[in-house]
Parts: C-alpha cells; structure tokens; sequence
C-alpha cells in the first residue's frame, strides 16, 4: 500500500491548517488519486509532525509513502529540514519506505495554474 | 493593456527571489496568457515591492491590473498585508484599475497539481 505524505509548514491560525487538511481530502477524493491513503503533516507549529504523520501512515497499512513538501521554494525548509525529519524517522528503521518528491512550486505546471488562478476574482 | 502583478512573499535568500521572476516569465510566455505583461513584486525582503511592482505596471503602459498573491494560506498577508498595500497605492489615484484575485492556495486545481506534483520523485 502506498501512501502520500503531503507536508506543510504548519500555522498558528487553525484555519490555515484546516485549509492543508481539506487540500488532502480533496486530493484523496481525485478520480486520478492511485495513493491508496492521503496524510497530511506539519512541519512546526501543527500536529501531526512529521514523524506522527509517517507513524499514521503505518498504522494505517503503509508500506511505502511519497513525502511532498507543500512549499513554493526551495528554503531551508524544503533543502534541509523535512529531509533531516524523514533521516531521523528511517533511523527509527520503520517497516515502510519513504521518497521525497519534488516540491510544489517546482512543478512544471505551476505557472498555468498560476493563470488560471488571477482569472478568479474575488 | 492589462497587465498582471504576480505578489510573493520574498525571501533573504536570492536563489528564491529569482524562482519567482522565473516563474512571471514562465506565466508570461505561455500560449494561454492574455496579459499585455507580467510583473512580479514581493511583499517583504525582496525588490520590487508591492508599491514598485504597481509603478512598474504603469510605466509599461498598463490600464488595469490584477493582482495575484502567490501564498499557499489565507493568514495576514493574504488577508490584510496585501490588500492594504493595494489601498494605499490607490490612495496616491495612479492612472490604472487593479483588482485582487484568488490566492494560490484557493485554486480548485490545486489538489490535481498535488497530485501531479506527487509524481515527480528526485
């Protein structure tokens, strides 16, 4: 079972995590969806952290995830940070495998979805 | 001539400044794009800022803007910070309409962007 990991920077405003929550719903619920489970994780400021998120994927049947971080560039973040965070969780010898995708702002169709997106007004 | 005003947050770092000129050029050349130009402008850390990007418009000609925050969450910057930089260079009546579209993060494409996004390992 294969699962997706969708990683955010986490919030203050609940609201904003609410946002990230709906976000890997509606992915999930995609026609093209062939995850056979959708997790969503924070980075700080938010629960579940990365390491709880990849815990649930297990408890959940995972045997391997896809990781992605849901950030627009490549930061510390995105460079060190969540893959330090999944180092740490592998050293753990989980029973799953993890791989890292690319990150959300350098997807080769952002800019058309950038289009789309000022077409949407208030 | 309409022209879109593409608003980051901006980074200290260069390297993520210029993942978004990159990208307003990306938006700029694509097939679909209706805009007469593509301005980019940061909210904070970078150049131009928003007040620049705006002036920036107006001297390449252009009558109205849409300006579009690239952020992923609905926090302060999306709700006030942007919209009050906006009221402000209003303020001072320049020759030209602008409006604000959706945020990134707002998009209903984004949960197929996830998903593509996803797919792209290394």
């Amino acid at each position: 079972m294969k699962f997706l990991l969708l990683i955010a920077h986490g919030s203050r405003r609940q609201g904003a995590n609410d946002e990230i929550r709906q976000l890997g719903e509606r992915v999930a619920s995609l026609d093209a969806n062939d995850y056979d489970g959708v997790v969503t994780a924070f980075l700080e400021l938010a629960e579940p952290d990365i390491q709880q998120g990849i815990a649930k994927c297990v408890e959940l049947g995972a045997q391997s995830i896809v990781a992605m971080p849901y950030f627009l560039a490549s930061g510390n973040h995105v460079i060190k940070d969540i893959p330090g965070e999944i180092a740490c969780a592998m050293a753990g010898k989980p029973p799953v495998d993890i791989e890292i995708s690319q990150y959300l702002g350098s997807s080769d169709l952002m800019a058309s979805l950038v289009l789309d997106c000022s077409r949407q007004i208030g």
